[in-house]
């Protein structure tokens, strides 16, 4: 399939890659050009403008790293909006909240874009090793269409039906539950630290019974090593995903009570400066509101 | 090794077969003598008092159903303070609380007792089958007494230090894991299908990914099926965990967030007239709060 | 003194009339012109457009219903960065949000001009009898100037300091404090029915003791007589308030632990179908997850 | 009337002298005698035992610091239960759990005494000079007899109706309500401060307006003085206060999110060693927690 692809960074870029190894027609557009050099070795065709992504094939793919750049993509002068022909489907993969993927719902439909959202499970490597997953949900037909990318980005492809929103809902309820995860391992090693069990025990307890997966295991291994400073998922990236999580239970009236606790968690930790650690110093916020540190 | 073995019902009677089978000499004293037929079949030997059950061996094992059984046991006229010959270990295995192990901490020492915690992880079932784990913490020369003890319960032990409230803090902490797990799943859940997001869907997300563990897949499992009638803990005794995490925290100075979201689900269940459910219905309980049932 | 205002609602037009009566000349502005009538009656000046109201003297005061409505009087083609003079002041008098008002800072620091913020304290009948009071914040030497306006609208007038998002958050959190009280006294009116108690009785014991002051003789007496459709204040716009206060809080990494429990009550409220309620129907909600309602 | 009184501390000593003032005939026992002299100075008979206090009069009011004195003063032997005649009525004064209550409901009712709950409203001064006030519950018969007694302590008496629960669960909400108070304040204050506003800025705004009460006027000063070291109510005890409410909570089936709040608000000052402050010391702790102590 031929399609344009809009911010290669390091999610983007791994994606693209994918996409030209299954032997998709990709042309690329990132703001700033420096990052396009191996994706043009690779085989990418190097574009000059939104237009020209827009304009590319029958779908634009979008991977960009907020809603604002997003926002500014979409409906800025030259942007989709007004250079994407009509018929044509915007895959929109980052993670984004609920207000812009409606904004985007409402202005593509004026315009009969067909707007499709498929943010990524896993981080670049998994993409690039091709053991992540993809959430993708929008109208039947484009889903159709857009099935092969989806294969060639992913191990398996979690659908959640014709409303764009669900999609965005999955990815955000996933590092919702992941969140509280974290958050509810850091309180158990303040209550056994408290108690005289080593943290290293009380990993080995989790990991080994009814935690026996990777969510447990990554956290849970970096509160026994207390290795915050090796930084996965940041802090105040992680607080950004706890905002998103509480706006779209707002939104759609559901109370998450855990998620506010994870939540505060995180305004706490960047409260005491560990807002660029990695978001497992969740567990170092806990043991200091419990006096262990 | 000899040893008395008090409290013989599912989880306590799954116990004494695996130390029989492992050739010890094991004396049963239950309140109630109806479940100890199977148990003499397989060899061991009834005995007619507590008493009788603390003098049996070198070691004495309770697994009893709460602090009240256990401090009746252990205090009351007859019991094992009483009875206990100097020097001898008392090995406490049910879930109890941190008072109820200070308590018996004092008491035994007056005695020149030993006490070793030595909760179960995981069902009687899983005892049976060999599977199971065993938290276990108190002085080391009566922990290393007890070791094959251990050996023949479960397939791990997970040692916790000198002090028998390490071993009591770990079973706490891990049912509090799991109960703050099954909260955050219950919660993304209500968040995914107001987003249009068939449960069983976001399932697979949870389980295929980052939570491919049997916290997630067994209680995950039962909310998509709404399968809350078929109990396996009641959300009335998961309630009584709860109250005895958030005890453990309040002594331990450890303010437990996500342990009070727990808690209050499980009270709002047993409000709406669930507790006698599978705790898992916190899941319906979050719904129900979302607007949702 | 000679001054533009720009929205007359309900609240502006209660703060017009007062100036008004203090000798003021008033040059008002709304954009549905309707409202205007006995305004002009009692000696204020229509203006046709937001640039004559920017224009009209050295202050401009706007009263604007929310954050969307103060960005484009602001920030659109004729708006107020565009048509104020260099020099005068914008007074900023409605419930905004803290990146609104950061937004405004900016704005108008590129235009030079001075921004204060000043919302009121209480609704506007209290306006009106001159017994509201008055927030402000903002640079001395504007604060020194809009003194006697401020002193016109209330009967006191609490000063922040020289940052305008001081004022706003003085009025953000006067009402954080207010919601929570509204959300404890629902839950003690829960827990004290349960036990038999009249809430009649308990709304003495609370506003005859410790709480005899208008936020618990007010919203408790709400609860009492159950007259939630009896609107002061509408619970979605209570939610708006206590998203406004987390936003702030998440902003100055404040954890606002009460106000999760304020904002999650009022989100179930919606959920309920009550959120064109008053917001103390917090309390009925409160007892829907008690099992009362 | 002629009674006897068991428990002569701070407050109890103030409740004996208010009913000698009312020419009540008031014999007293106290476990340590000391404290007893200016009572029997002021009128009071001094006796040697429980028993002598429980056929003293009609009536036996017990004024103890807690549930483990209370217990002890019924259920041991010599105590209220044995020694108490038939058909007399114990008048219980302290905070109490529920727990306690239901404890001595059933134990007295096999012994054909009454049991009314009768916790006071306000600290001993109020006592002392006649505007406390009195909450009360139990069977009606036993309320109409002791309401002289009521009369001569307090400007005022809260009915419960006839259940001893229900006066104690006012006493315990009423301070429920007023430690949610105190936590919403000074996260408030913690709020604002963030944002440049004097603490003694936002104390008048609160109290000089919806707060006019003494509750947010006594615990805000504090706040504005930091003077936490002079102590009305330790944390340590307004933590027992909110354990109590929970417990109740928990008991009546209702969620206290609220309350949790407030709870684990002390326990992180407890952890931080500021267990023996004044328990508006949770200010504090809500500063540290978001970065500003």
């Amino acid at each position: 399939m031929k399609l344009g692809f809009i911010g290669t960074g390091r999610m983007g870029g791994a994606m693209v890659l994918r996409l030209l190894a299954a032997k998709h027609d990709v042309g690329v557009y990132n703001r700033t050009p420096g990052k396009l050099k191996p994706l043009a070795d690779a085989g990418a065709k190097i574009l000059g403008s939104i237009a020209d992504a827009a304009r590319y094939g029958d779908v634009v793919y979008t991977m960009l790293a907020d809603d604002s750049a997003l926002m500014s993509v979409v409906f800025h002068p030259g942007g989709l909006l007004e250079t994407m022909p009509e018929g044509r489907i915007h895959i929109c993969a980052g993670t984004h909240g609920i207000p812009a993927i409606r904004a985007l719902k409402e202005g593509h439909s004026h315009k009969k874009h067909a707007l499709v959202a498929a943010p990524m499970m896993g981080r670049p490597e998994l993409v690039t090793a091709g053991t992540a997953g993809v959430f993708a949900s929008g109208p039947a037909a484009a889903m159709a269409k857009c099935k092969p990318l989806f294969d060639a980005l992913g191990r398996k492809t979690f659908e959640g039906g014709d409303d764009p929103e669900a999609a965005t809902a999955m990815k955000i309820a996933n590092n919702f539950v992941l969140g509280c995860a974290i958050e509810a391992m850091g309180e158990g090693f303040a209550l056994t630290r408290k108690y005289g069990v080593a943290t290293s025990v009380f990993y080995d307890v989790m990991t080994d019974g009814l935690f026996n997966c990777s969510a447990y295991k990554v956290y849970g291994k970096i509160m026994v090593d207390e290795s915050y400073s090796k930084v996965g998922q940041m802090a105040a990236l992680g607080l950004k995903d706890a905002n998103l999580a509480l706006e779209a239970g707002f939104l759609a009236s559901v109370p998450l009570p855990s998620g506010n606790v994870w939540r505060d968690r995180l305004v706490g930790a960047v409260a005491h400066g560990d807002g660029d650690k990695d978001w497992a110093v969740m567990a170092l916020e806990q043991a200091r509101a419990s006096g262990l540190a």
